[in-house]
């Protein structure tokens, strides 16, 4: 009978080296030994990536405040049911590069919808789910937009201004405070062998801590 | 300073003349002088369009309940803040195929979905608004479905069994039963003269009622 995995997200501002981080966190799990998939939120499976095109698309429509929200959440139920708990029910550990959290720091934080919405919809769709581990990869907003920028990745989210990723990163500081068991703080503007020095540190802990 | 218009929906199963109600009720609404605006659910906007092409589409992935409903959710809440309610804020009557008490028939009463989860939705969405008219084109399942049939129309809803479309009538009829103020149903299964004189005359009704 296998042990079910640690379901283990990765959040953070743009920029800040998410993918990079996630890339090496993988690799960690790999020398240890330890089963593992990666995924990506919105996305994860094919009609969860179909929804992702559909939020991340360049539209002349506006999209409502209550539309881009439950297009989360839809991809989020999908993405759920059909690829992270299948995986962790079996046993493997799964590296999400992004999930609620974001929601509550780009749709809460950033556009002002109200907390009690955003947690209505994570109560219908993950019942009492959360991460075990959220790897918050915090770094000044300037630093994470200035690296965006050079990668030539400006999407509809990308182009809202600085004021904005603050509101951001201070939520997730703010949840990050709030749970200190269940998030670790990454210092992502250190120099990027530190970071991946400490995000390797933290999968070791994770996985000798069940031991 | 134009009155707001009439938000008047048209719902039933498979193969009850809808489309050929909702063209006989705008016919009428013209003779009358009155400005409407022809839609249907899910759709009604080119996002809201894209996002029922993702539900409709015959796929290997299957759709979590969950993420069906939500789907359905942000169709609606794009529909409803794009085009219905700046066509009842300019005066314009909105015809609808279909709305909100197809979910509750569909997903509730047809899949099992918990009343209370539609409801939150309902209230996230809509606030306090509601059709102002409804109109149940009522005929057994079996008729339906045989014309449906032979209009060669069998999507992914559509290939579901004759017992799924009873819950989904007997939704429809309770509905209506708990709210004849707001319901009306026609019989769909008489002759189509007499179905096209009722519903014109409920058009007719619904005007002479607000003069």
């Amino acid at each position: 009978m296998s042990v079910r995995g640690q379901f283990i997200t990765f959040e953070g501002t743009e920029g800040v080296g998410k993918s990079t981080q996630i890339a090496n966190a993988a690799a960690t799990l790999k020398e240890l030994g330890v089963e593992y998939r990666l995924t990506r939120e919105p996305g994860g499976t094919p009609m969860a990536e179909s929804i992702r095109e559909l939020l991340l698309a360049q539209r002349d429509e506006s999209v409502s405040e209550v539309t881009e929200l439950l297009l989360m959440f839809a991809a989020r139920a999908q993405h759920l049911h059909t690829l992270i708990l299948p995986a962790l029910e079996a046993g493997q550990w799964v590296l999400c590069d992004r999930f609620t959290d974001a929601t509550f720091a780009y749709q809460g934080g950033g556009r002002g919808v109200p907390n009690e919405r955003i947690e209505m919809l994570e109560s219908l769709v993950q019942g009492e789910l959360r991460p075990d581990h959220v790897v918050l990869l915090d770094a000044p907003v300037e630093t994470g937009m200035t690296r965006a920028r050079c990668r030539g990745e400006l999407d509809r989210f990308e182009q809202e201004a600085v004021p904005f990723f603050q509101r951001i990163r201070d939520t997730y500081l703010a949840r990050a405070a709030a749970d200190p068991e269940r998030y670790s703080i990454v210092d992502a503007a250190a120099p990027l062998e530190e970071v991946s020095a400490q995000v390797s540190q933290l999968m070791c802990k994770f996985r000798s801590d069940l031991l």
